[in-house]
Parts: structure tokens; C-alpha cells; sequence
């Protein structure tokens, strides 16, 4: 389905190079000071134009068609769109020979049946993006100043120094990957809902939307899987919950322990290679060679951390939206 | 919520010193052959007793209460209980002084205001997984012969040979984590539901569930951050989608290629491990030392395939129930 | 699907003649004290034997399985179990042959391949409703003594006078079908969602699934489609939203307007007429004269009033539960 | 929740004199033909204009914004948008002053503290049927030619002829209400899901979701309360179920069974009458005279129909899809 969340739901649309890409978020309470330049800097941080990112650039002004009403949410839906100005489809014709290695092209054919909307990815262009963005500068709105949202990339191509990493993958005209970490401060006791709805279960379910993840890992994460019971459990040390270590990455149980959630995800290398690619032609039949036109990010890591920040917000909204309307203990 | 999928809908109950566990599981289709004994190998795999593992040692009999006929499913949802016999909750009793680090003793106050009920973990406990074994029996039936699921133990404590392993965490009286890795084939192309309901999403979300796991990773996983795009790229080499690589781990696009499903999970030290430890003790409101008593496995991760191979089992019946039947082109 | 209700969750199972009935119910807070007494005023009003209903007799005794501790609900899902004891399914072979008029028989045949459980209805039988009036008695708690849930039987067979019209049918030895009214007071200002989940939109969801209803109808209902509009508008005279006249039955855009809930329900004649009927045959594929043999009720609508009430407070409670902790404006 | 439907999914959003009103659907399959112009003949059923309804009139063109390529559906989200041009705000001033007695400006002030967009009603004016209307043409060519769901006006102020009722209301200056009755012709057997997702919850819970509706009945429905059973029994006379009367309307336990789906839905007055009314003035708190303002439908049942017909095809191709998609027995 393309929605997500129980209270905070976001239905995310659009294609690429079609009319729009747009997002529609039901469950925003009312209230809530809202206007389109609240957008803007989340936005930008998503933009392409920097280093090692597509030349393709679009105004992605955010155009708010429901639900604000007088500068504030009203509690009706909310429905943001964004027009596609700048596609240059004729790029993308020849992918229909060749399906690109690591994209979509080739399952999307098979499960849709060519009625695909093909063109720079569709509707699994990493354009889509752009909703979870706007959705995110809601859902931070609904945290609050007291809850920080941070991601930040730890490393490029396996350089802990992502100026080095891309560097790297620069010299080697190659696509590069990399670690993204999310950290979220002042998050309450208590969210999460077992057995399905762990805090590790939402937002994994939420991360693995974003294009191009391919792992996730809280806390001590995989290292935990190399330790002993005593080095990796987090002592309690006051009644407030806080712990002399956080291997846990803020969750026990599924559910937030008082301490920094602190999360990392993989982002493989930008299936869009400049590099020549040996793969099939599906007219010829044929193993052939193949170089993707178009434009693309050498290393989309780079903007990611802004969209790893917007789902966890948006999972984290939902939580408090629903502990907010449903506490735990009846009065 | 305690409730997972779409169309087949697992709702798993109870505690572990209550006076059962249970799951009921709406949307199985009818006429599938199922009976009492159908269950017992997997449970049997679950079971302690193993070096390594609680001597706590239940018969886990399943016990169909609806949805089964003449042998068969009825179509309508089926329930299944396991009573709870073995139990000694006086073990526990000390627990509401000590909440037991790297558990969910401290936050389930919390969140349940001290109603909930704390012995041997509650609804928290491991012992929940006996419904999710019992929910994957019925989804690899569903999944049928042509889809193999199958988990295995890779690394124990950071050792790749799982026995050596835990032979050093015995010899450190200590609790020890693991990695389980989890192969799927014969799946079909075309599995996976843009924008959140993709394979990744989906599997993790019902992953996260399971108690102990702190991360994913699909085929290269976090691997795959420090490559290159050539080197990263599966190239398809025919028309039935088979790639060269397997880097993907059989999703594209969140979307089953065709190829084999691979990804692994890690699990951390148990949290009961039998070493001294220094944590808060709520009563006096010091650091105190404390040492857990109770019977309890000594890696966790020794149980888990079976009930790994379970979750992905229903994940993957649902998919087939919601799409195979009928493709998502319109006729 | 078999389950109902957003935060307050419903899952019902079982068969007439299978092991047993019950109902899983997810989303309760912690803290309401809850024991096997509670639910027997209510199970009592349910049950057979007075005139005029079937003289099957259960023992209907609830079976706390999960999600109960110290008698108070700790947050985890409560599963009640009813045993099935009292079954004589015997009267039932000959229903193979006779789909009986006006019971899912055919049906539930046609769309599973006669693997349902044919006996006493299976799945389909009016005692699954044992597991509504369990939900329901939690529900009232979730309400408490402010809102008041009342349904009563208003006509039978045509008469305001219930017990002329079960005279009636008695003398005609013919089943009969009833009215019944719901009438909630105390329901605060504000319940109800747009779009599609406006009071009525969920009442009339939940009323629909007890068995032989047919009809509802909110405050002025039917009679509203003769009225003018001044007379059907309903005046506002104070600031509490009280109005003149409650032609609106409580609820305006779908929304409760402060005033008293009202609504009714037409309920069928039982289609277990002691009558000779003529229908199919299905083996000999002809017409044939055919009688109900089995213990049934004269006339159903006699026990749908508790029933009735159990769904209405089911929808109040989750509406509760979702809105008014915390209401829809930001702060 | 403004969205509704399992597999077939319907979001709406919009206000009455807001940027636009919308409808955004998931699960619609790939490569069924759609362009704008289909979506005409229904919109213009809707449109006003004709005797008895309001003078506003809007272009009501249907924007493609998602979801289409190459005039076909794509498999991904459709998402339609109507711009609002035609409105006169103004005139909707006094309302904040006067809540208009059977409309929601009051419960909708004191659900949302003040900030819904209360000009024309917002998001509960019957604008937002447009998205119903926009969904239902849809929702048809799933069903396909095969199914027929057809509605009519039967009753207008308590007349079985339509333009006599109107007269009648024009005469006396004063709205009012009337009767719909949808049939469907068709239908497969075994659509309806036990227990909560029978047709005829289904069905009701849309239904309600329009504005005006009080009441819906299914076959003989509220007629049946006063029946004997050997009366209202359908007999089977034949293998292919028909029957020889229709009592049942098409659905015996929740279940198509084959006959002719029939429903009848009560429609209250217009609210917004002509004529003085008293009511509350919230700035005085004193009941004083006031008469509405604005374009106001006199009869709105007239323009009921074509949304009857869509909200009815919206839940019947939600059950086909989830039926073809999990037939309901195993092979």
C-alpha cells in the first residue's frame, strides 16, 4: 500500500516525469501553524545540485491544495502537491531495451504489465521522496521543539570522512554507498505498542520505503550479535530510566526506554552508475553492454539523511499520537 | 498493535506465566489439510533443552479451539492456545525491585502503570514466539512446496562455527549473542506492494518482533555502503530475471526478482545472563548489585530460526494471498 | 474480515458446534478491574430459554485466557474463551441436503467449497454473538457510568406490544421478526471521524454483523424522507448544543451533537420457521417440502437488545478511546 | 479516517471554498482505460442546476494528477483533483454566528477549537460527493459490464412520484427529504466477508459517509420486523440459488447469494431551508430568528442517486478485488 501510520496517515502518489508527485496526510490534528515556506528548508536540504548529486533541479515548491486553512491545519486532510517541470523523458526511452541493473524496470514490467509509467522511474523514483520530506516537516510539528530528529551520514564508500569517500568514487567515476545514522533526543518513556508495533518495527518498516536501504540496525546493532550479556546490557542508573550505556539504541522490549534512540541504515551505491554495465537486452535477448544516460546522483547517501529524519518523524508522530489519544492506563 | 498482515492476519495473546499464549489468524483460505500433529516439528525446533537453552521445558501442545474441520480449515479464523503449566513465578518475585537490564521490566511499568503483568516477562516474554511458529506452519502451507524458507545460525559470539562459539560463552559464564541468516526460494517475481509495503518493509516490520533482534540486512546489506556501483550492480543475464550477483538479495524496488531471498539478523546477548551485574534497584533507589535468577537460554539466538523462518513464512503468505492470485493487471 | 474497531480491537472466532467461541480483543488500557463475574449479568440477558427462544442452554461461562492479572486488565490483548458443550449436531446432517431458507447454508458452501463447518450454522451461527456481549461488557467499563447504553425490544411481528406479537406468532406456530431501539446518553460533543467514519457509518458497520438485521435507522430515520425541512431541522437552543427536537437522532456530519443517541434496528423473522417450507433440494436438484428440525428461537429480535448494546458501546469505546483523551486540537 | 476500503482504497480530502476538492485512490490494477472525459457522464448526473437544486455551478473538471500513463492505469496511486472557482464566501459569514440547525458548523467548532475551514460547510459540504462520484467511475469498470448497480429516486416529501413531492416543496417554500433504491444485478456469490465485513456493513458504512443519510434498509428491511418466517424465506429454487422472492435482498449471512442486490437509503430534508428558522445565536446565546444564506440544493435526494451508485461500486469492487485476489478456498 502506499500508506503508512495508524493516527498520522500518509499517502504518498505521483511518477517521476508525470503530472506530479504529491502526498496526502489524514489524521493532522487541528491547529497547527502551517504554510508553504515551512517547507522550504527540509526541501532544500533534499535538493540535488551539490557535489555528487543530479544536475536535475526542480523548483519543488510545495503546493498546499487541503486542509490549511487560515495559515493552520484544520483537522481535515491535508494534500500537498509538486509539479514535474524539468523532465527530459526522451532520456529514458532506451530503458525499456534494458532494464537497469538495480532498479525497478524489471520487476515493475512484470508486475504492472508495461502499463508502468517507466519514464526516470515512475512511481519508484526516488522522486518520491519529496512526500516524505513535506510529510516530515509536519510530523516534526507534532513532536515539538523538545524532540530532535537528526541524521547525519557517518560515512561514504567505507571512509568514516564522506568528503573523502565521494572523493574517492569521484577519481573512480563510479557510484558510491554509505551509513546514515538517526539519533532522536527527548523522546517520552513508553512508545511502542507490542507485539507488532515495536519502535524498531515501525521505523524499519518506514525506512525500508526509502529507495536504495538495504539494512538497519539499533544500538549496538550487529556488534551486539559479537558480545556477552555483560558488556552489551545497559545498567539502570536512576529512577528516570537512564542507562550507563545505550546498546540498546533507546529500545527495550520494543519500546522507548528514556534514553537516545540511535539508529543506522546502508544505503547501497546509486544504481545509476556512469560505468559501463554488462546486462540484458530484453529486444535482443542478449547480454550486452550498457551505460545509463540521464541525470543522476553519483552517491545518494548524500541526501538521504534528510528523509531518514522525515519517516522518523513521521513514525515517531504517529506513536504520540496515538499515546497522546489512547494512554495506556485507564482513569 | 498485536496484530500483523494484511490478509493473513496473525493476532498473537497471553502471557508467559498466565494461563496461556495464543494466536489467532484470520484470512487462511479453506480446505487446507491441517491437524494437531502438522505443528509439532517446528515447535519441536523451538524447544529449550538444547545446551545453550532454558531447562524450562513445556509440552507446547497446540490446541486448534476454531477454524479447523474434518481436518481441514474452514475458511474461518483459526485459533490456537498453548496452556502454560511449567511455570514458577516466585522466581520472579524479586524482579519488581530489580528491573532486569536489557528487559522490558522498567518500561512496561511504565507504560502499564504496574498492572501489567511482570512474571517471567509477561506478554514481553519469549515465549510468545510459540504463536509465531505455530502462524508459520500454516504459511509455508499456504506458500506450499515450490516456496522454500529456511534460517540457519552463521556466527555465535562473533565466532562463524556457531559451536565454538557458545562452547567460549559457557566457558565465560556468560550470555552470548548471534547471527541468523534466512533463504528463500522459489519465490515469484513481482512480490511487494510500492511505496510502503514493500518486501524489506514488511519483513523487517514482522522481524522487529521477535524479542532480541537489533538489526537487518538485506543481501549486502550493510556490505553494500562501502562498494561501488559496478561492483554493487546485479547484471541480469536472461529473460526470466536471473542476475549474475546477488548483491540485492532478491528485491529491487522492494519487489521480489526472482531471485533468491537472502537476508540475516542479529541477536544480542541474552538480556538473563547469569554474570553479577550493578543496576538500579528501584526500591532503595541505588546501584546495587544483582544476578538474575530463573532458568533462561544462554543465547537466544539458538531458537531463533525457527521462529525467523515463521515470520517470514507469514510475510510472504500474505504477499502471495494479496497478489499471486490474481496478478495487478486488470483482465 | 473478523475483527472490528480501530484502538479497541474485536476479533471474534469459533463455530456453534466446534470446540468452542471467543473473542480477542486488542487496544484495552490497563488498569480496569475485570473478572468471570463481571461478564455474567450481561451473558444472562443473552441467553435462551424464556418464551419464545431456543431451549439449547449453555452454561456461557467466559473463560479468561490472556490479558488479565490481579482482576485488572494489563494492556495486553484479553482473550475469552466459551466452551462448547451443549451440541447436538446430529439435527444437522440433513442441512447438507436442504440449504435451509434464509441461512448462510448455501452460501458459505458456494464460497468454501464445503470445507466450513456446516454444524448449527458453523462460523455463521448466532452464538458467535456470546462473544459481541463479552466485548460489550468491557466496553461499558471503557464508557463508564456517564454513558449510558440502552437498547429495548420495541415491536414484535408488527405489534408495540412485544408480548402480543410473540403471542401471535406462537398461535400461528410461525417465527417473527421484532424492532429494537438504542438509545445512548451522556455521549460528549465531538465522536466521530470524517470521512467515512461518521458515528452512524460505524454503528451501522458493527449492527450489520449480528445476524438477522435488516435495517437501521438514526432519529427521525424513514419518516425523515416525508418531512419538510423546517420541520425536520432540529433547533440549537443553548450553548451546550441542546436542541428542541432530536430529529437528527445525536448526530450531525456524522458527528455526536451533545444530545441523546437514538436508533433502530429492523430484525428478521428467525429463518428456522417451525413451518413446512418448499425449497431446493440440493441432491435430487428439485423443489421438495422440507422442516427445520433443531432447537431454535420463535423470535430473535427478543435477544438482540443486550447484543445490541454490546456493539453500540464496542463502536463508543473506540471512538473514545481514538478522540477524547486527547481532543483534535493541537496544543 | 477520510480513507475507506481494504484493497480498493478511497482518500478524500478538500473544502467547499478551499483550493480544491480531491480524491486519491490505491489499488486500482494496472491497464484499465482512463481518461478524463469517463469520468464525465457521471459528474454531470451530480451536477446542479436542474429544478429542485442549487444555482452554484462549477466546471467540475477532473484533473489527472497521478496514477494514468498513456491513458491507462498504471498500478500506482490515482489521484484526481477538482479546483474550486465558483465560490462565494461571503455569504457563509453570518454562519459563525448562527450555527445552521441540522448541519455540522456546531459539532464542528467544538471538535476542531475553531480552525476548520467552515466556509460552505469545508469538509463536510456535499462538494466532497464529487470525490465519491470520481472514485465510483472507477470502482464501475472494475465490476465491469457484467455488474449492473444502478439507484433511482423513489420518493420525494413522502411521494412515489418524484416531481409531485418537488412540487409539493416548491409550493410550500421548503426543502425535503426523499428515498433512493439501488439495485445491482450481477453479482457473483460469495462476496461479503464474516463477520464484520458483510455487504451490508459494508455497504452501510459508506452509505453513511454521505451527507443527508438516515437510514438504509436491504430487501424487505424494515418491513421484515413485521413478518412471519415462512413469509419473508426465500425459497432456493434452483442450483444456481435463485430464489423464488427476494426478501433477503441478494445477501443471506453477510453474503451475495446470486438474486439482485436491493437496498433503499433514507435522505432527511435539506437543511438549509428557505424558510425563518430559530435557533441559537452563539455571539448572543439567544434564540433568534435566521433564515440561510447561499446556493442550497431545495431537494437533495434529486443528485443522491449517482452517488449511491458510486459509493455502492466503490464497496463491490473492493470485494471482487480482495476475492479475486484470496479466493477464499485453497488450491
Amino acid at each position: 500500500m502506499n500508506s503508512f501510520g495508524r493516527i498520522f496517515r500518509v499517502n504518498v502518489f505521483g511518477e517521476s516525469h508525470g503530472e506530479s508527485v504529491g502526498v496526502n496526510i489524514d489524521g493532522v490534528p487541528a491547529g497547527i501553524p502551517l504554510k508553504q515556506e515551512d517547507f522550504l528548508p527540509d526541501l532544500e536540504r533534499r535538493k540535488a545540485g551539490a557535489k555528487g548529486t543530479t544536475p536535475r533541479k526542480e523548483d519543488d515548491l510545495p503546493f498546499l491544495k487541503s486542509g490549511v486553512f487560515n495559515d493552520h491545519t484544520t483537522g481535515a486532510p491535508i494534500t500537498i502537491l509538486f509539479e514535474n517541470n524539468n523532465t527530459r523523458s526522451a532520456d529514458y526511452a532506451k530503458l525499456r531495451e534494458f532494464p537497469r541493473p538495480g532498479h525497478a524496470d524489471f520487476v515493475a514490467t512484470q508486475k504492472y504489465g508495461g502499463f508502468e509509467d517507466y519514464r526516470g522511474g515512475g512511481h519508484f523514483s526516488g522522486r518520491l521522496t519529496l512526500n516524505l520530506v513535506a510529510a516530515g516537516v509536519i510530523a516534526k510539528k507534532i513532536l515539538g521543539s523538545g524532540i530532535q530528529v537528526k541524521a547525519e551520514l557517518k560515512e561514504v564508500g567505507g571512509y568514516p570522512d564522506p568528503e573523502q569517500g565521494l572523493e574517492a568514487a569521484i577519481a573512480a567515476k563510479d557510484s558510491v554507498g554509505g551509513v546514515v545514522e538517526c539519533t532522536v533526543d527527548g523522546l517520552p518513556i513508553g512508545l511502542g505498542e507490542p507485539f507488532f508495533d515495536s519502535i524498531e518495527s515501525n521505523i524499519a518498516h518506514a525506512v525500508f520505503a526509502i529507495p536504495a536501504i538495504k539494512g538497519i540496525e539499533f544500538g549496538a546493532g550487529f556488534a551486539a550479535a559479537k558480545m556477552k550479556g555483560l558488556e552489551h546490557n545497559d545498567a539502570i542508573i536512576d529512577t528516570s530510566g537512564k542507562t550507563a550505556t545505550n546498546n540498546a539504541g533507546g529500545v527495550v522490549g520494543g519500546i522507548s526506554n528514556g534514553n537516545q534512540l540511535v539508529f543506522r541504515i546502508a544505503v547501497k551505491p546509486t544504481s545509476s552508475t556512469p560505468k559501463v554495465q554488462e546486462t540484458l537486452n530484453i529486444a535482443s535477448g542478449q547480454v550486452e553492454q550498457f551505460s545509463v544516460k540521464g541525470r543522476h546522483d553519483l552517491c545518494i547517501a548524500l541526501r538521504v539523511p534528510v528523509v531518514l529524519e522525515a519517516v522518523t518523524a513521521m513514525v515517531l508522530a504517529d506513536f504520540m499520537l496515538l499515546e497522546m489519544r489512547a494512554p495506556r492506563v485507564f482513569k
